[in-house]
C-alpha cells in the first residue's frame, strides 16, 4: 500500500540523517543551548531577515500550539479560530486543558476573515456585561489551512488590523507553512508573516524533518519566559541538538523550499488529473493536499493501492477524500496514480 | 572540552541511525499506530514478561511525568516526592501547571522510605478537617535517583505496601533506569518493577536513544484514556515510528543492557580513582553518576579538560561535582581522566 | 423601575433573616461542620427520601458547576451541553479554565435529547483514532433550561440510558429547579431526579435565599474528595452556617415549594396576558420565565416601567424579551403589568 | 461550650442584618452592578483616600486568593510565601490548581523579610539555566499573619523594594487586616498598604460580616479583566448587593475599626492574664489571636468550657493553643475566662 493519507508517513530527508551521524560524537550541552541549535536559529533569522526576533525549536505541533497560546493569553481570554482549525478539532482539548476556550467561527474553506473576526469581537466589546464571557485574546489561523487553502497578504494585513484594534495576538499555525510558501497563489514571504503575525511556527515534521517545529516570535512582549513555558509544558528536548541539526539542514541552501516545491508539484499533477477526469475537488487548494469528491466505486478502486483519508460523504454515492503529497513522494508513484485516475 | 556534566551530551547509538535509515522509505500511519511502534511495545512486554500491560512511547521525561501524573491523580490529590525529586526541582512547575501540589519529604540520599511516607499520609488521614489539605494520591520516586542511588527490592515492596494501604499510585521515574538495572547493588528486575509500581517509565534518551521514554502501565485502572492524555499534553509524536524504531533497537538483543553496563563500568572506574586518591564521594552510588567532593584547586585543574556539573560548596575549600558517564563515554577518555585524577 | 429581568433582583425571604438573627449569637464550628448545616442536609435528604446521598452547600451556580464537573470528569473528558447551556455561554470560560472542553449540541428549546447525545457519542466511539478528540464524559442539562422549558421524566430516563451505555455522568444544573418542580407540565420529583442524575444542584439563590446552592450527589463514586474540591475551588464558606440556616428555612414546611408556586403563578398570569393580547411567545414555557416577542413600539412602552432582558431581534420590528418572576414578585405588580399589556 | 478556636464562630454584626432587611424589597441589577456595591466601593476608596484604585467584593478568602494570584501571575511564575502562609497550608492546593507553584520560605513568626526574599530571587536570576525553574512572580504575605504578628511599615517598604527590583507583585492577604490596623504595634494605614502593595484584600468575614472580602487593586496593570476572572473562578455573587450592603455597614462611621478595637482589646486582656499567670506565649502578637503554651493539665481544664485550636506539642507536657477573639466576643466571657486562667 502507498500511504498518501497525510504528510508524515515517511521518515526524514536523508541529509538529515547524514548530518546527525556526522555530528554524533560531538559533546554538547543540552536543552537547546548547543551550537547546532544556535546556528539553526541564526539561519532562520537570516532566512526571515530579522535579528530582533526570538526562535525556539520544539518537537510537535500540538505542543507548539499549547506553548504559543499559553504564552500569549491571559487566563480570561480565548482563541478565535475557524471551526475547522486544528486546535479546535484534533488536539484532544489541549488548549482547553491549559484553560482557554475556543471562540470558533464557521468556515467553508478553512479560513477566517477580518470581517468575521471583527463582528465577533465587536459583539464582545459592545456588551456591557461582558464579564460573563471569555474575552477574545488571540486570532489563530492555520496557513495552509486544514483544507489546503492559504491566506493572501491582504487577508493577513486585514486580520492584523483587527488584532491591533482589539489588542489581540495573531498566531499562525504553520505546520505546513513550507508548502504554502511555494503555492502558485501565494504572495506571502517569511518576512511578511513575521511582520504581520505576533507569533507563528514553521513546521519541520511535514516537510522533511523526523520531527520539529520552529516557533518564531516577532512580538517582543511575548519573548519573556517562553523557554520556561516550553520546559513546563514538556516541550524542551534534552538533546535539543537533534532539533538544531534538523533545522540547520532544512534551511541550508533553502532545502525546505526545494522539498516543498517538489511536494506541491506532485499534488498539482494529481489535481490536474482529477479535474481532467471530470472529478470535482472539494476545496480550491494549491498546496500539498488534494480533496477529490470520488464516487464510492472510484474510491473502492483507488483504495486498493493507496491509503487516503476518507472525509464526509457527499450525497449517497460520493465521498470527499484527502490525498497528501510530501517531500517524500516519489514522482514515479504519482505517474502511476495519474494513470490509475485516468483508468477510473 | 569533554562533556561529562550529564548523560545526554551526545547523539544516539549508531545502530539507531542505521535502523532509521533502513526503514526510512517505508510508508506508515502516524501517531504510534505504525508497525515499528507495535513491535517495540511487544519487545518491551517480552523483556518484562507481561502481556497484560500497556506501553506508550513518548519524547521526553518531563512530558512523561506530566502524562503519568495527570492520568493517576484526581484534582484534589498531590504527589509525595523527595525534595530532591526531578519533578520538584527541575521541571519548571510542570506538575503544578496541571494542578497538582508537591508533598515533599526531605531526603539526604535522593530516596524516600516507606516509614516517612506512612508518617506523612497518616497525618493527613488522622486530620478530621483534612478537606483543607491536598490528599496524598501518589508516591513518586526516581530510580536511580538524582544522586545516583537506587532502591532495593525490599524498599520498593515497603513503598508498595504503604501505597496499597492508602490507595495511592506508585510511580517510578526511570529516566536512568537502565543504569540502575546493571548496578552491582541492584536486586530489581523489570518484572519486579512492573509488579510493584502502578506505572513507571524506562528512559531511552539517556541510554542511547536520540530521544524517547517508554511509559509502562501495569495497573489496568490507569490504561483508559492514556493515549488521549498524551495527545492533549502535546506528547504524541506525528511520526511515532521514530520512537518505535529506537526502542526496537534498544531492546533487540538487550542492547540497552549492554550500553548501560558500559556506562556504569566507566563510572565505577572513576569512582575507584577518586577513592584511591583519597577524594571522598558525596553519595554512595553505583550507577552512572559520580559525586566527588573536590578541593577548589582540584576542580580548577579538572575543569580545564572536562565539563562537569558544579553543585553545592562544602566548607570554604571544597565543592561537590557531578560527573556522568553514558553509553557514549569512550573508555579511553576515562583512562585519561583517571590519570588526571591520579595527578591531582 | 420594576426589576423583572431576572430572578435575583431582590434580597431574601424575610424568614431567612429572622432565622439568621435568631441564631446569630450561637457559636459554631466553621466550614459546614455546624449543626445548622447538618440539619439542613438532613432535611434535604428527607425531602428526597434518600439517606445514602451526599449533600454539600455552596454559594453560587458557577462555583457549583465548576465543582461538580471537576469531580466528575477525567482530564481527557468533556461536557455535552446544549449550545444555550449556562456553562457554555455565561460563565466566562469557567469550565475550560478547569480544563474541560464543551461538546455542544445546537438546541432550539434549550434542551438536548437522548438521540442527539447518542449520535454525538457514537461518532466518538466509532472513531478508531479518537485519541485526537475529547472524550464525552458528562451530559450537562439545565432544568428548567435557560429558556424556561423543563425535561419530562421520560426524557430524563432516556438521557440516563445513554449515559449508562456510554459511561457518562448525568449532571443537572438546577439553579431554578424549584420553579421547575411546580410547573403544571412537570412530572419529575426530587426523588426521580436524584435517582436519574448522578449529581445535580438545587438552587437557593433564585427562589428565596440570599445566596446558596445545594449540590446533591446520588452516585457514590462521586462522593470521595468532594469537600476538598469545594475548598480548592474557593467554594467553602467559612461561616457555612449561613448556608445551613438558609436551606433549613427553605425546606421547613416546604417553603421552597410555596415560594416557587407563587412565582410560577405570576409568570403564568403574564403569559396568559401576552397570549390574550395576541403577542406570541418565543418558548413554550411553564416556569418563571416568559419570553414574549414584542413589537419594538410595545417594548418601548413597557421599558418605561419594567426592567426586562432584551434578547435577539425578530425581523425588523420585533424583539424577544425575557421577563422573570420570582418568590419576591408582588402579585399587585403583576396586576398592573397585565393592565399595561392589555393597554399596549 | 464557648467557641474561641477561630474568628468566624458567630453570625454577623446586627447592623448588617438591619440594613439587609431595610433594603430587602428594593430591586437591583445583579453581579455587583447594584447601587449598594457601588456605594460600598466608594466608601472604601474614601477610607483609603484614593480614587484611582479598583475594588471588587468577593465571598471568601481562598476565592480571593485564587483570583488575585490568577490575575497577577504569568503561567511560568510562582508565589513566594512563608511556609506558614495560608495559601501554602490550608487551601487544599487552590493555587497549584490554577497552575502556580509555591516558593516557600521557612518562617518562625509567620512573616517573611526582604532579605530572605532577595536571597531567593537572586538565586533564580543568577542561574543561567533558570528555565528549569518556576520564576518568582509574586510575594504573598498575610497581615496579620497566621500567628497573629504584623508587618511594620519599614518591613513592607523593604518588601516593596525587592518586588520593584525583581518585577514581582506584592500581595497582602488581609483576611484579618482590621485586627492588624488597630494593634498597638501597628504603624500601617490603609493608604500605606494600598501604596505599598500591588493588590491586597480587606477581610469582612472575620470582623463582623456574614461573609465578604474586599479586593483592592492599586496597581493599574492588574485592573484589566479582573471581573471576568472573578466570574470564571466562581466568585461573582448573583446578588452582589449582599456584599455591597455588608461593606457599606462596615465602613459607615468606621464600624470595622470599632469592632476590631473591641476584639483586640479582649485578646490583649487574655494575653495579660496568661502572662500574669506565668504562662508563656508562643508568638509575640498584638492582634486578635493569643497562643499560650499550656500545660496539658491546664488545657484539660480550659477545654471543659472553651473550644480552642490545639497546635503543636511542646515537650512532653505542654501544647501551643490558639485562642481567637472577634467582633462577637462578649467582654463578660473574657472576664470569666480571665478568672479561669487565674484559677489554673
Amino acid at each position: 500500500m502507498i500511504y498518501m493519507d497525510n504528510d508524515y508517513t515517511h521518515g526524514a530527508h536523508p541529509s538529515i540523517f547524514n548530518r546527525l551521524i556526522e555530528t554524533n560524537d560531538e559533546g554538547t550541552s543540552g536543552y537547546g543551548t548547543d551550537r547546532f541549535t544556535e546556528n539553526a536559529i541564526q539561519m532562520i533569522k537570516e532566512a526571515i531577515g530579522r535579528e530582533d526576533i526570538v526562535v525556539h525549536l520544539l518537537s510537535g505541533g500540538t505542543q507548539t500550539n499549547i506553548v504559543a497560546i499559553t504564552a500569549s493569553l491571559r487566563p480570561f481570554q480565548g482563541v478565535i479560530t475557524a471551526d475547522s482549525g486544528h486546535i479546535n478539532n484534533l488536539e484532544a482539548g489541549a488548549i482547553e486543558a491549559v484553560g482557554h476556550r475556543m471562540l470558533s467561527i464557521p468556515s467553508e474553506d478553512g479560513k477566517i476573515y477580518a470581517g468575521e473576526v471583527k463582528s465577533l469581537v465587536d459583539q464582545y466589546w459592545n456588551d456591557n456585561n461582558n464579564f460573563h464571557k471569555v474575552q477574545p485574546g488571540m486570532v489563530y489561523i492555520s496557513n495552509p489551512t486544514e483544507t489546503g487553502t492559504i491566506y493572501s497578504k491582504q487577508e493577513l494585513i486585514d486580520l492584523r488590523h483587527v488584532c491591533d484594534q482589539n489588542n489581540m495576538v495573531l498566531f499562525m499555525d504553520g505546520a505546513r507553512l513550507g508548502y504554502g510558501l511555494v503555492a502558485e497563489t501565494n504572495d506571502l514571504s517569511l518576512a511578511d508573516i513575521t511582520e504581520l503575525c505576533d507569533i507563528y511556527y514553521f513546521g519541520g515534521t511535514k516537510i522533511g524533518a523526523l520531527f520539529g517545529e520552529a516557533l518564531i516570535i516577532g512580538n517582543n512582549k511575548l519573548h519573556h519566559g517562553m523557554k520556561t513555558i516550553i520546559k513546563q509544558k514538556g516541550g524542551l528536548l534534552a538533546k535539543g541538538r537533534a532539533l538544531g541539526i534538523q533545522f540547520e539542514v532544512l534551511f541550508k541552501n533553502d532545502l525546505y523550499l526545494e522539498l516543498s516545491h517538489h511536494a506541491v508539484e506532485q499534488a498539482m499533477r494529481l489535481k490536474k488529473a482529477f479535474l481532467d477526469k471530470g472529478i470535482a475537488l472539494r476545496y480550491e487548494a494549491y498546496t500539498n493536499q488534494v480533496f477529490p469528491i470520488l464516487q464510492n466505486s472510484q474510491l473502492e478502486v483507488l483504495e486498493k493501492s493507496y491509503v487516503m483519508l476518507k472525509q464526509e460523504p457527499v450525497g449517497d454515492n460520493h465521498r470527499v477524500v484527502r490525498i497528501c503529497t510530501s517531500w517524500a513522494t516519489d514522482a514515479k508513484v504519482i505517474n502511476q496514480f495519474i494513470k490509475d485516475i485516468q483508468a477510473l
